[in-house]
């Protein structure tokens, strides 16, 4: 089994999840987080509609330390057995893929063990339908 | 090592800490999440006391976009040597198993090293007491 | 490719990610989280800054339910090639390290792939600058 761990920006979230879902992934859970990459961005997180100077209003509020420097993403986590690895990492990709910086990161990670509480039940079908 | 990381309701965090705790794992960090599994569950975050027809509501609140397909959980990580897996797993299986859907799911992870920031311990000392 | 994982003090994420940034690792994922570790720690959120005795206050807590055992931590996450391991744990220690309880762990975790959305590049291409 694998964790498919992808970090997305927020507004991709619902039609990620509807679309492993049509493919029968149901399960996912998702996590609030704040990611920085090659995009480095930074974010008012109440920046004024009517900045016109984007470049001045940044260097004026690092100084002022109002900016954080990390960017409101999500972290989903799906994990599913190793043959649909591809097709849920293809789901992410095309579901995502906007050629933006900021699109965002697939990790793969080996998962040894899934159980599920309410049934004991573990391997496949722990994490199957 | 392992890491043994638990999907679970947000009610039984305190629960699951305590019995950990009381057999020797004091160490957990706990993640706010949000899920979707088997329950497929519909939660409007608003939802009226009053409601008597839940189904109609639910429907109701889709059309309207007013409702969240995710359910608040959430995610415990707990590392620990490999012999201890099975009484960690035993642990909050025993603890969070209500035989509900929305009981939640364990997943158990490779960990290649951990180290204790605090004194440089690495390996078993660093996540031992 | 190695997943580092650290567990560290809020106040402590803008100078662990400037420290990483000047070396060459601008990715970044922080998440909110929760931890328990050796300083069994309780925090009360609301404690107000006229109290004297500090211990006394936490049994009343405790008592009325009023405190949360859990400390406010900050999950941070750089995917990086195995041989980066050592210098990204070691800068993460010499940021984080205060010499008290609290200052956090790290652990380092196999990634098996990585993929970049918005090029579809994988392994070292994804996560390099």
């Amino acid at each position: 089994m694998k964790e498919v761990m992808a970090i997305i920006r927020p507004k991709m979230v619902a039609k990620t999840g509807k679309a492993l879902e049509a493919v029968g992934f149901p399960a996912m859970t998702v996590i609030e987080c704040f990611g920085r990459g090659k995009q480095k961005g930074y974010v008012d997180v109440n920046l004024p509609e009517c900045c016109v100077d984007i470049k001045k209003v940044i260097e004026e509020g690092e100084k002022e330390g109002r900016f954080i420097k990390y960017i409101p993403k999500r972290l989903i986590s799906i994990v599913v057995n190793d043959e649909d690895v591809p097709l849920v990492v293809g789901i992410i990709m095309k579901v995502n893929r906007t050629g933006k910086h900021g699109d965002g990161k697939i990790f793969v990670l080996p998962v040894e063990e899934a159980i599920r509480i309410r049934t004991g039940e573990t391997g496949e079908q722990a994490i199957g339908n």
